[in-house]
């Protein structure tokens, strides 16, 4: 596959325009074009650049509404639901960051539910910018079906993205992970370089435990993280974002004909507020600290905590450019 | 090994009259021993009856002070932080619960981080005690190191326990699960019985993953759940506990001679305060349908939500008398 290197502020500026071809205001074309570029730029192409088309195709088809803005549905003083009357996933997802910070800075922590809202394409995004602004965030969203329940052949739970964030030092320590083992794009790059999985990612066709990712995208069925854990974790989750959001579960998600209205929730802690504030920087680079000093296994493994590998992409990109297959930047360029 | 069945009135009012000669005030000695019963009733046997002599133990260490009571370090709004003073793991995190509890019947929301405290236990029992009143329960807590980063040698991290609870019907979905693939007592109880864990579980001596339990119990070396996965998820529990409660992290718990001075975290949602409160209960009866609907794989195995089990439990032992080695059992009775 031939690769470019798009520079960051000319994958920004094309996004952008085509954004605003296809009906963005243009503060919101702004806002949403910086989020796909930022995404690609910091490594997660799957949800940027890459997931750029089908974003543009979900407008056409009028499951991404462009014009519309979250409504406040009910607010219980830290805890506010908004419905996101399927507009973009991630200027709504930006959105209800905010409250619940905004809502953090009033009562030590707070919490937006949002329904009705689309994908929000990488969640790690809305985890960097509470993080960078001091404060936690805990934040997840269901999904359509992608995953069978433990000891289940068929898929009716959700991958359904978690992520948590804290500030760390210049940066952030993001954690941002669905509940399958690997996701559908890895596997399909796994498949398209004819490699196996390095661990089980999921069941073939006889039911039986596979690293082949052909195998796997063929049946459908992806192994949760840690097997039953996974799973049950996959569960709560979405009963969690159905309750908070008031918003549609996996099950009612997965009747539409495409992934739209889904459900999510945003929470934020403020630093600022804990007693402790001037040491907890410091609590937390100990923590990273000690973490790095683990001596390596026998295969001399790097110690990496999550979202390390993000700031080195992102410099990395600024200076070389966005890695994008050629075919893909095509297509953008005539979107 | 010899099993002696155990109605649950008769441990619990052994537990209660042991409790009271170490020094518990009555009221004390009743909740701490109804919870150590309860845990035993309802099947978590290693956080209950089995682990009761080392609770006691710890009592004579002075490492869990009788007397303790929690104090309100600090508070800002729906956000409080509580020192536990070393009091006992499970009356701490009992009165931590019921101050997310209230602080969610204020504000929507609520969340008390507790530092200085001792192993609750059992965590889903919070958990259990939130749904049953009409909250949405979210807590964890951090452990002394017991498992290796991803790619590390030695155990930096702790298995760091996370409960997940919603109200269903009359009961509760309650997840209750470490960071590690299996615990310590389930390769235990492997290794006594020869048998092979079901799935990777660790490390061997030479760094090779492992299903042995003997391999891993002697390396201590044990497998995150989903890998990279639940190492991350591990660290940033560690990270927000520390935190939220401005308690001792992972790796200051380590440097004890046992494991005391704990950090954990609460949150409750009420139910009561969403919006669409009156729906919130078919909501999750629906999701759990659904779930449960799911056709089984060609092991036709069993579909169960998380907690399904504590209930036939509970039912079996309340009828039948709880299992205890009768070693185990005649310990207790001469503490």
């Amino acid at each position: 596959m031939e690769f470019l290197k798009i520079p960051f502020s000319d994958m920004q500026s094309l996004f952008f325009r085509i954004l605003l071809k296809y009906g963005f205001p243009e503060h919101k074309a702004k806002v949403c074009s910086d989020i796909f570029a930022e995404n690609s730029l910091e490594g997660i192409y799957t949800h940027g650049v890459n997931r750029f088309p089908r974003f543009v195709d979900y407008i056409k088809k009028g499951y991404i509404k462009v014009d519309s803005e979250p409504d406040l549905i009910h607010s219980a003083g830290a805890l506010e639901q908004w419905n996101g009357n399927l507009g973009p996933g991630p200027l709504n997802a930006l959105f209800c960051t905010e409250r619940a910070i905004r809502l953090a800075d009033e009562y030590g922590l707070g919490c937006a539910g949002l329904s009705n809202t689309n994908h929000w394409m990488r969640g790690g995004f809305y985890g960097w910018q509470a993080a960078k602004k001091g404060y936690v965030f805990i934040g997840w969203t269901n999904t359509e079906a992608n995953m069978p329940a433990w000891g289940a052949a068929e898929s009716r739970l959700g991958n359904n993205p978690l992520v948590i964030a804290v500030p760390f030092e210049n940066e952030a320590v993001v954690l941002d992970f669905a509940m399958s083992q690997f996701s559908y794009g890895k596997m399909e790059a796994s498949e398209q370089e004819g490699r196996d999985l390095p661990f089980y990612g999921g069941y073939n066709s006889r039911g039986e435990l596979s690293k082949d990712p052909g195998d796997i995208l063929k049946s459908r069925r992806t192994l949760p993280v840690g097997y039953w854990k996974g799973a049950g974790l996959s569960l709560m989750l979405d009963i969690l974002a159905t309750v908070v959001a008031s918003g549609s579960a996996t099950f009612e998600v997965s009747k539409h004909d495409a992934e739209y209205g889904v459900s999510q929730v945003f929470m934020a802690v403020s630093l600022k507020k804990l007693s402790n504030f001037e040491y907890v920087g410091k609590t937390i680079s100990n923590i990273i600290e000690d973490f790095k000093n683990s001596s390596s296994d026998e295969m001399n493994s790097e110690i990496r905590y999550p979202g390390e590998r993000v700031i080195r992409d992102r410099k990395e990109n600024m200076l070389h450019g966005i890695p994008v297959s050629k075919t893909v930047w095509e297509h953008i360029v005539h979107l």
